[in-house]
């Protein structure tokens, strides 16, 4: 069973990236998305699995797609 | 609260283009990913909505990345 847990985490540096760059904290991304604030502080230490639709709130909120918050994660 | 579900559908409707493209069914690539097969009926028919481990297992499987799977999906 193959391990994508370096995917997870490199997901939850682009996410925390993505959420800097708007110079946000956590909680306004929370507000923003519509999502716990726990749930954002466990995606960005890469430790929970995110599911698609909050991938999509994220992506919305953050101004961007799903396509390009994944582009050239590895993938292995 | 956004509904993402048109998302899901068009996200499992990928997947399943990926899959008859190399002429798989849900089966093989439930072996290929080492999924559940009836995981992958229910994100095909976008009933459910994955998790990102899960779409990195597909997007392995059928050999392509998750932001290619995910590329221009609406976000709405």
């Amino acid at each position: 069973m193959t391990d994508f847990s370096k995917s997870q985490r490199s997901l939850g540096e682009r996410i925390r990236d993505a959420r800097k760059e708007k110079c946000w904290t956590q909680e306004d991304l929370a507000d923003e998305a519509e999502i716990d604030r726990s749930y954002i502080g466990g995606v960005e230490r890469g430790e929970r699995n995110i599911t698609f639709s909050m991938l999509c709130r994220i992506a919305r909120a953050v101004g961007c797609d799903v396509a390009s918050l994944t582009q050239e994660l590895p993938n292995e």
